[in-house]
């Protein structure tokens, strides 16, 4: 602080900042000073920076000495520039106080408008605006906003005083009242809050000002900011700027308007200006909703077809100097701005731009046009689009403008909005389907056992899990909505009844999810389904030149397959068999095969099996036809194939002929304290080796037959699950090698195919060197973050939930490490493995098949860290590819 | 191969072995050449070479074309030696093959005697022996035991042909046979063997020889060998030797016999010659037990005080020979020796030498004696002792002499041995306590709710859980007998019954479970409760100079903490708080705190806690005496804590007067898909901070209390569980700290105590420098192996049964990750911790609390990765010491 300047003036020829002083001045004030620097009309006026801000903190909520000599001085030149004066009662210069950080923090702080004034000062307001009621209007706002936000009086006491006022009075509208009445009722409201704080309202405008930068370098530690920052990873320590700034005013007659310019349209990105005004206004005016907005240009008008009136029209000077001074700030900024303006008898006034925040569609759209107008380069268009964006692209999501009774919130777990009746459980959502109705599957939490009901219903709500929980894994898979975690749901499965609040519901009810907000809504909800329009398809293109990862999908059906392609996946990175297994046909064998006794009775449910699971490969080896395609052998828990409630066992038995008892004494054998530590992945199949000769069999007979019927050749790559040795990983690989002779002997051709390993748990890590060594080592790696994120961490993700909002609140946690990966931790182990796997396999393949294949943040890691490829679900594909050419972009830039 | 010698000769004046080349000829070879060396008695003979045994395998089972020159120029040295000659029927040398690996693999090989034996040679052992008979049984014993090892031919063909013939001639023992009964006989034996081949019996002694030769090799690789080793870890590419050798028979009248011998008691350590013998006997009638073995010395005699003779008084000559010999041996080999020995016609012969097996307690006081003797150093001493023996001492243990009925098998999960009445509850077997019963409580698996239960059990036995589940954790840790997982149980809680087989038990019937075997046993069986001599004391004070690492023990009550201390402890490395919760008159306020609705209702619920919890800390400190106390803060998830049966929550409600619904709602509030890694540790603590501040004010009112109390300091460290990341150790620190600060300004006394933390996932290993740094940082590390190597491995150590089976099986892990260290992963993990942790504070006290802390490999991995201490259950920490004390000599030799 010492000797540092505290106070940087803007305005003509005065100007001592710019925009690259955003730290110190925040963005507010620096955009200010840069327009004053361009000589676009600002209004005077001066920034008090951030450090004063920490020095306030420090000091123990106190502003340093210094301060004051420097405002005083800057105060004084902007009353010369105003030609007016601070607390003069002549001719008195008011200003505005506003807050400004380095990042935007859209209305989490305060802002005092009008401060200056006095009942001295109110009579050269007066003669200045030749307008008694602007005069006494401007005064009790401020009364009323300043003791809200300054002297902490409840604003609800002006607002009671001021309706009594008008009902006394007979009076309806604001716009009712005469100058004698707002004379009157300033009257009322200094008296109000000299006798709510047993002090007058503060008649030295001096310390009008410094209770006002007080005040608002005090509001950078109210509840709602501090909220926002750590909601939006927001540094406590970058504190924020005051900017005092000359009042204009906008409601000075009918040659005064006020307004926000956007100079491309924020929805579509259309190149044209966009925005809307208010003649007569102020600022807050717009905000109020009392009067309504016009559109700024005549085509807008003319668009909407009702009775408006543009800024065009009736301004046409002020309007054309608009244009000029928008195109001048976009060129400038080289971003589309949003703007905010007064226009004061005729002269316009710059109050603030910023880049303007713009729907995904508009985000490509400008991005795209900007590149091919010349004014940023496509490198820039691809690093200018937030790649999460883009998954509300890809699915429908509810109408802004719809109506909606919010029945809770719970976690948005996979994007998209769906309405149906809700039902409880698979096998209803699975009938409801049959009969053509939408359904949302409603669930305490989902099971694989659901698999075929989440697949029948249009979207999935349940009471717990988190945002990697099974139902939100499987759901972001498929491409269906869900809300996951929703806290407050009582389900009772006997009434089938859905209870919130006081809010009853039975099954046939119909609701509407938001998986991308979390909304649960009641009755249906009007959606719109987003087209991916031409820049998309242009900025994806461009995208694809720069990245070096490969980007493949998870997929498990042909549907899914299907849908990576659409979105440009370079092949499969995760084929779970175990899906397959789940489908009505193959769940018999499956439950076969685990209650055989005996190898026997094993073999017999699976050579069942084999002709099913082939014919699966067959279809999805043709549609990804000559891409890459990792198959992964069976890893769930067996357990999670049996049916666990009683009347679902006898079901069962019934069906397969034996005796419930046994399938009880079964369940119970395999039930697990910690199925996620338990008999999984290649356990099973060291076990049982003859399910790895199954699956290893139908891959095979299926790549042949794929490539007799297509002629392309199909690249098999064999994925063991929870490798932790290599002793494991050399057993199965035997049986696989094994019958890969069998079935080229059988068929006598030859094929290619290659073994690797998922490395999911520490241990695999650590043994990464050894269990790629040698040309009977694994060929590829793929890091399965999701399990080893709950390892590294001790942390099981269907429980985690309550830990994360407890942890993320705390700010132990400042993003879900199942959603992008937890860099200190399980990144370190995700490098120790690579170059461990590197170092005896300089070329080994290496990918991820997490869910954090589809988190950008988690692709940035993944191309630092050297990864061949990321794997995602196929709706998280684009989202891949752009984050990936992003995370080349910028590693290419250093 | 090429070139090297592939048989070495023993003899008077030939010997060309000795012991030290052990690994090519073999235990059994190499103590016959040093044998030989030291000019005893031994029948000369010669080995076939380790090596010959792994270029047979590698030839396809043929033996290398040199071996023969040699073997045959061998077979003729021992005939000079011997004055025979080899299938001379004049003066036939007769030999015996023997199997000889390195590692001693008893019975597990063939053996063949009285090898050379014709229709030609048996005329000549006639005149040799003078005795027709012997020679004929002789002959009648080769061809059995030749034709079943060697032929292949059943043993059970000639024990028919030998019954009938007994039947026929009205014969009833071997005995009654005369010379031309065995004549006869021999006729029957080769005409079966003729018939049984379609070729004769071989009369070739060279034919025979090979055969023998070939057939000894071969059953190395016999499916018990394999067997074997594999359990014994020894290795299969070391081969077996063959030793070849003359025989001399210990059956040629009154003045010949057979014996073994120990130089010491096997039994007791007592030093004095011990063993027995037979009067015209060959080795395998001691064996056979037809006739009784008479003890070797007088002493002995006396001792059993029956019609017995000894050696010692029937061949005095003798007798002198063989102690002279003995002590010889044992001073020659410094150790305890199992000697074989056969008196030919007076004269002695040393078959065999070997140190002899013994018990701990034997163990003990040998080595102790033989160092007090100078035979022996202390540190030789001290690493003679196999510290995992030393549990069985500490343990009662079954009576061997006991008459038992064996139920089923269990796994060994803590040692020592229980007889009471089974019951199905934990309740219950507070109840039978109570009325002064011993019962076994019974249990599918146990939880911490049995808690009280086991520890008013004298044993306990389940029938699902490995060697760490929960049972067989707290049964070690409160030295409570424990055979877990015995999966043959089946279990009827509510007919309250326990079938094994076609046998039921009901509650109340009394069984015996040996915790060191696995044994589960029918009714009540004769103990023993071995005392600790004075050996093992001064074995272990030996120990204790020697070691540098310290040795604490997990203690959660003042009865372990005094077993603790009474064995030798040096500290709690780990008290579990959550254990004084299960106690019965306070788990109510523990459920009250966790159904509490606010923390007003769980501050109320704690403030009743306080007090107890506080009297159990002051009684540990007194107990404890300044030694260092780490007690860690509440661990298991809550949900532990709560009912989970209805009626025991209908009970619950009653007692708290809530409605059940609430227990109920919570109880699945609280339930976790894997509770392993879900809310636990110090995430408790996060989200409670208020049961932080209860603990952390009891510790310390307890230390100040009891520093008054006694006068003597209190040494406190508090041990934060389940920590990955430093946000969370200060977190908790600080609630610690802020505690400290009002306890001292309340009682206006200062105290120190330090804040450590728990190393035990991956996470917190990787952040150990970050969360050790600097004054705040954590003051020690404890690794949590336990929980580090589930999730390592990724191995729920309650599921891993099965898993860990098939894995020992298959070769992937030669040890219990649970029960060993893994080096290859979890001990790298545990290294990359100690480095990272003292890399930001040199002197960071660094133990480990998991089970591995009381297993001697485990224990060594600790002192070489420069750990503090180790701490174990109590039961455990004389073996710890121990295997301290051998990990510091070892590492100090290199």
């Amino acid at each position: 602080m010492a000797g540092s300047k505290l106070v940087y003036l803007f305005g003509p020829e005065m100007t001592d900042g710019d925009a690259g002083l955003v730290e110190l001045l925040g963005g507010k004030g620096a955009n200010l000073a840069e327009m004053a620097q361009l000589g676009l009309p600002v209004p005077p006026g001066f920034t008090i920076t951030t450090e004063v801000c920490n020095a306030y903190y420090k000091g123990g909520r106190k502003l340093p000495e210094e301060l004051r000599g420097e405002v005083e001085a800057a105060l004084d030149r902007i009353g010369v520039a105003a030609g007016r004066k601070f607390g003069d009662p002549g001719n008195p210069l008011l200003v505005s106080v506003r807050s400004g950080s380095r990042a935007s923090m859209p209305g989490m702080m305060d802002t005092i408008l009008d401060l200056g004034l006095n009942d001295e000062t109110v009579a050269g307001l007066v003669r200045h605006a030749g307008d008694e009621r602007f005069a006494y209007d401007s005064y009790r706002r401020f009364i009323q906003m300043y003791s809200d936000v300054v002297l902490g009086v409840d604003h609800g006491l002006f607002e009671d005083i001021l309706e009594n006022f008008k009902n006394l009075n007979g009076l309806q509208l604001d716009t009712d009242l005469e100058a004698e009445h707002w004379k009157k009722i300033v009257v009322l409201f200094k008296d109000a809050v000299a006798k709510e704080l047993d002090q007058p309202f503060p008649q030295d405008t001096a310390d009008q000002l410094w209770g006002a930068i007080g005040a608002v370098f005090g509001s950078w530690e109210n509840t709602r900011a501090k909220t926002y920052r750590r909601l939006h990873s927001i540094s406590d320590d970058w504190g924020t700027a005051v900017s005092v700034q000359a009042m204009v005013f906008g409601n000075m007659g009918e040659t005064s308007a006020t307004g926000v310019a956007f100079t491309r349209d924020p929805s579509t990105g259309e190149h044209q200006l966009y925005g809307e005004y208010l003649i007569n206004a102020q600022g807050e005016d717009v905000v109020a909703g009392i009067r309504t907005p016009q559109p700024l240009t005549a085509v807008a008008v003319q668009a909407v077809g009702r009775d408006y009136v543009s800024l065009e029209e009736v301004m046409p000077e002020a309007f054309v100097q608009l244009v000029a001074v928008c195109e001048r700030l976009e060129r400038h900024y080289r971003d589309m701005q949003d703007i905010e303006f007064t226009i004061e008898r005729g002269q316009l006034w710059m109050l603030q731009t910023r880049s303007g925040k713009r729907t995904v569609e508009a985000a490509l759209r400008i991005a795209v046009e900007m590149a091919n107008e010349g004014i940023i380069t496509k490198e820039e268009a691809i690093l200018r689009i937030d790649p999460a964006g883009l998954d509300h692209l890809l699915h429908p999501t509810i109408d802004p403008a719809a109506e909606k009774e919010l029945l809770t919130t719970g976690l948005p777990a996979s994007p998209g909005a769906a309405s149906g009746e809700i039902v409880f459980t698979a096998d209803a959502a699975v009938d409801a389907k049959a009969q053509g109705r939408d359904v949302i599957l409603v669930r305490l939490e989902t099971s694989p056992e659901d698999i075929h009901g989440m697949h029948a219903a249009v979207g999935i709500l349940t009471a717990r899990g988190g945002m990697t929980s099974h139902a939100a894994v499987v759901a972001r898979g498929m491409g269906r909505p869900c809300v996951a975690g929703a806290g407050a749901l009582r389900i009772d499965l006997v009434a089938k009844t859905l209870t919130v609040g006081r809010v009853t519901l039975k099954s046939g009810d119909v609701v509407t999810i938001d998986g991308g907000t979390g909304e649960v809504l009641k009755g249906r909800v009007q959606m719109r389904r987003p087209e991916l329009s031409g820049a998309f398809g242009t900025l994806m293109s461009w995208a694809d030149t720069h990245r070096r990862l490969g980007v493949r999908a998870n997929a498990d059906t042909p549907r899914d397959a299907e849908q990576a392609c659409h979105f440009g996946a370079e092949g499969i990175g995760l084929c779970r068999t175990e899906h397959m297994f789940f489908e009505a046909d193959r769940i018999i064998a499956v439950r076969k095969m685990i209650l055989a006794s005996d190898e026997g009775g094993r073999r017999e449910a699976l050579s069942s099996l084999l002709p099913m699971q082939r014919a699966d490969f067959v279809r999805l080896f043709e549609i990804m036809a000559g891409m890459p395609v990792t198959i992964r052998l069976l890893d769930p828990p067996l357990h999670e194939f049996l049916p666990h409630q009683p009347h679902e066992q006898e079901a069962v038995a019934a069906d397969l002929g034996i005796d419930v008892a046994r399938i009880r004494r079964r369940v119970i054998e395999l039930s697990e304290v910690n199925p996620m530590l338990g008999f999984r992945g290649c356990r099973i199949g060291i076990l049982y080796p003859e399910i790895v000769e199954m699956q290893a069999r139908a891959i095979f007979e299926a790549a042949l037959a794929a490539e007799q019927a297509s002629g392309q050749p199909v690249v098999v790559e064999i994925m063991l699950p929870l490798v932790i040795d290599r002793a494991e990983f050399d057993l199965v690989a035997e049986v696989i090698r094994e019958t890969a002779a069998a079935v080229s002997s059988e068929q006598d051709k030859t094929f290619d195919y290659q073994i690797g390993t998922m490395v999911e748990l520490p241990r695999s890590v650590l043994r990464a060197g050894d269990i790629a060594s040698g040309e009977t080592g694994a060929a590829f790696f793929s890091f399965g973050t999701n399990d080893l994120t709950q390892t590294t961490m001790g942390l099981s993700r269907d429980d985690a939930a309550p830990i994360l909002n407890s942890y993320t609140a705390h700010g132990i946690f400042l993003a879900d490490p199942f959603v992008t990966i937890d860099e200190d931790g399980v990144g370190e182990l995700m490098k120790i493995g690579v170059e461990r796997g590197r170092k005896v396999k300089p070329d080994l393949k290496i990918g991820i098949c997490g869910e954090h294949g589809g988190d950008p943040a988690s692709v940035a890691f993944c191309h630092d860290a050297g990864f061949t490829y990321v794997s995602c679900s196929p709706f998280r594909v684009p989202i891949a590819r752009l984050a990936a050419a992003q995370a080349a972009l910028r590693s290419s830039r250093g």
